[in-house]
């Protein structure tokens, strides 16, 4: 065992970049902080890299936490090839699409009285049901376009309703042809809206009508890397596709609010996954645990920085 | 505000049974400790009642720490309505089912070598890569009994799979005629199974051929109970399908590792439900936080005793 | 790396034994709910084998709670040698004992109308504000008691309390004659009391005049033994009085709903303190992730019928 | 209810400063994202107006981790006017202060080849044994210049040990008369030492000897701000001596990877602390959860921005 590296004692000062701060964090290096500054390192050589196919993972309400903008501006400068996200975030990402807001809300209140206000709380963010009733209407009129007797993968049927988007992370995948994979997307108000559609109309979405799609990207890629910003499906859905090819992810990113020692995947570190052969022997891996709406900022504006 | 009911300091005694420990714990009832004694309460009414109907739904990696025993019992023991379960606990189900074993290892090792003898890690839990061959064989004789060219539901193709089996969660829930239910079915090793046996053979996954099944039950509940080990998919497509009818659940029980400040729907409270209509605004419910390996057995032997 | 010990699925059955249920959990073993069943086997050896001095570490708001009728109930028994507590454990014990009560109340209410009422919370547990004036008047009476002038060691101090108390943990102790160490009792409702009684009072509370007997304690152990209920100052204080013999703990149980990721002692594996010699380099250890108000009742009862 | 101030999509650029990401996501404004806002918030007010004491608590192992430097940063630029920490905190500080350092590691390891190799761990840091060597040479020397038959408060023998330092927090507090209390000055490698020169020498460290200089600062606040790292006695011993007076905090910031429904003081909400009085009713307080490694260095390089 080595004592090689001092801990540098942190000393801060007035007017300073996100990439500077990162740089006397990573020579701390301790706890989850440095766990932050290896992020930044891996995710900056994964951005650098061309020859990099990059898998991002987007689990956690984190649109209505405002994070979707970030996301969306990775689509829109080629740092994610892949997306695989809940339906949840997809949900909420139309819902700003078209003109809806999320609002900043507080946790310490009365779930009833914002029942009888017709407000739905996600922690301390508020959604009016009004947003609802407009979603519906775009999402009927959406599904109206899909001719009766379609059979449609899930991840055609989000690129159909990206293309009628002008922002927002399915807008954005859609104009720059990026595939949106959401596995469990009946698992969602998209799916809810598609099941009213359905009562009237032929359409079926094939479950698996998107798995050889995303196995193929990964058979394709000289380089494989992932980015999970919570776990989920969408984390599972990554690592199993990866799984069916000889190779592992030889770079992976995780921020998690989860604890390994519950047994789930969520939580699980990279290092199980290595025990599976979903991530190489010797990739560069790193967990950062903590909340998403914290970490995950400030780690891609510090990668964009350094990799502008 | 009121000061009414004194804690009560716990005092134990050799012999306890179950149901004593959680009496004696009531009395105290404090924190997650009070709690469960409530969960133990609200899970016994719902149990008790003729009328209730009984969701559950089963995240994270249960079936692989040896929870699944319990769930199949419920099923048996006619307390399951409907289950919704992620794929990995009904892989793991089978792979128990058609004889292989889960063992008992250390989350203190290299997952390198686990990976070079052939082993994957579920934190403590040792799974061998053979169990998968075993598993391959299984599923793809399974398949192959289904006719070219059907179109199936989920749940109708994971009743054909248990109804192959004779013991666990599937079987039990094939006899009993009890619908599981999987949104992200692609998103597991049978998924991957399924997406291998299609390379060659035509059978389409209706993404939405459960919808109506799931809600239609939801419609026909005189009364509500839902009970949730895990949050994730099984939680909210349980809870979605409630928000399509005019009431929300009258009981809900969730046992979950997670925590709420993190926005995400697996640690949000029951009380956040209520804004959504999910739950109704007089519902008994209750969060019990942590490992559900501890909560989940005892809460259910003491119910059992309550309600034998 | 080994796969020889099955996971068996867990099957409850109506009127079960604590300790059947813990044998049936043993028999799953995996995360915190087989981390728990070797809590109870460590914690069995430790309490039935004559030649181990056993020190009990007692954190968080366990008392307020109802978990002190437990560590009492210890104390009577002979399971518990050493005590280190914190302060407000402590004072919570010296409330109920001289006959006030908390109560059980809820975390969703309005802390400001708490204030107007005169109630103090400790999460859902409620502490009338008129507990503290008797309280008041009760120390400042014990106070009395001591004459001017007089040097005094804490556990000397708590030993005095304790002897004009008739139920609970000082009470016990101080009747079994078990010394009670709490190095930070300046940081307590204890610690206030006797600020105010010293502002006319001339009695001397030596900071160090502990350390001596537990470290004596340590090095006269033929055999140590760990139980800690929570972090904090107990843990280290615990751990730290070992570090100065030759040997370190033989046995060690840790329960604690931290993490160990974030650093900090409290959520620390009982692996990191074998680095440091305060836990043997073969010693037994175990770590329970989770509230103790659930782990420390079923572990303590499962015990007790093991080793009645 | 209120929707009124939106969520406001986060949007990232290479180049950004702190203060400048604080400001994006300040219009995100949700979960421990939107709470580090207004710790950056309140704490600028805080470090902005004259009049406002400042108590500042330290406990987790922040000086291995290397947040030491913020805080002598802190109390050398005048943000700091009472300090309470962890007697551990302490330790490490003089540990870098007499030129030994602490190294990064890695918590994947095994601790009985450290122990070997004469390496203590905290998580992902290691410590070499001969620091304590070096730090026990310091120690006697520094209690020798004490004249024996002293009775001295533990901020005035952590005074003596800062003055006889150049570098670090005891040495900058010391330097800027800022008085550091620590309660359990002998739970630490510190109070260990001072017990082995006890043996040959009589001092008498009064335990409540500090009691009145610090609520005698509480009383003489116009107003008081307290900024909170980590929970444990510093967080406890602050606000119980405000609780001395009739009011309470005006400002309070607390980072903690703690979480309340356990019931203990270090997760435990500010608005808990309103029921006390410990903080005032319209006191303006905020919990950020999560890794003080990440978010202390984040939310006061943000605050020196604003108010430099």
């Amino acid at each position: 065992m080595d004592c090689e590296i001092p801990v540098k004692q942190v000393h801060l000062h007035p007017g300073m970049k996100v990439e500077e701060l990162i740089r006397v964090m990573e020579k701390a290096g301790a706890y989850n902080g440095g766990a932050l500054t290896r992020a930044v390192e891996i995710t900056g050589t994964m951005f650098g890299r061309e020859d990099v196919t990059r898998f991002f993972g987007l689990a956690g309400a984190m649109v209505p936490a405002g994070m979707g903008g970030i996301v969306s501006d990775l689509i829109e400068n080629n740092y994610i090839d892949i997306l695989v996200s809940t339906g949840a975030n997809l949900t909420h990402d139309i819902i700003e699409a078209i003109g809806c807001h999320h609002f900043r809300g507080t946790e310490k209140c009365n779930d009833i009285e914002l029942r009888h206000d017709e407000i739905n709380r996600i922690y301390d963010v508020y959604l009016p049901n009004e947003s609802f009733i407009r979603f519906e209407e775009f999402m009927q009129d959406i599904f109206s376009k899909i001719p009766d007797g379609t059979v449609i993968s899930i991840s055609d049927l989000l690129a159909h309703i990206g293309s009628h988007l002008s922002t927002g992370i399915l807008a954005t995948a859609a104009r720059k042809n990026i595939p949106v994979f959401c596995p469990a997307i009946q698992d969602s108000m998209i799916g809810l809206q598609f099941w009213l559609y359905r009562q009237t109309h032929k359409i079926t979405v094939d479950a698996f009508g998107d798995m050889s799609r995303i196995i193929d990207r990964c058979f394709a890629a000289p380089v494989a890397g992932a980015f999970f910003v919570g776990g989920g499906v969408p984390k599972n859905y990554i690592l199993q596709s990866m799984l069916m090819t000889p190779r592992g992810f030889t770079y992976a990113v995780q921020l998690t609010g989860d604890r390994p020692d519950l047994g789930g995947l969520s939580g699980a570190t990279l290092d199980e996954a290595r025990s599976w052969g979903k991530v190489d022997e010797d990739a560069k891996t790193v967990t950062v645990y903590g909340d998403a709406t914290i970490t995950f900022p400030l780690i891609i504006s510090a990668v964009l920085e350094k990799k502008p």
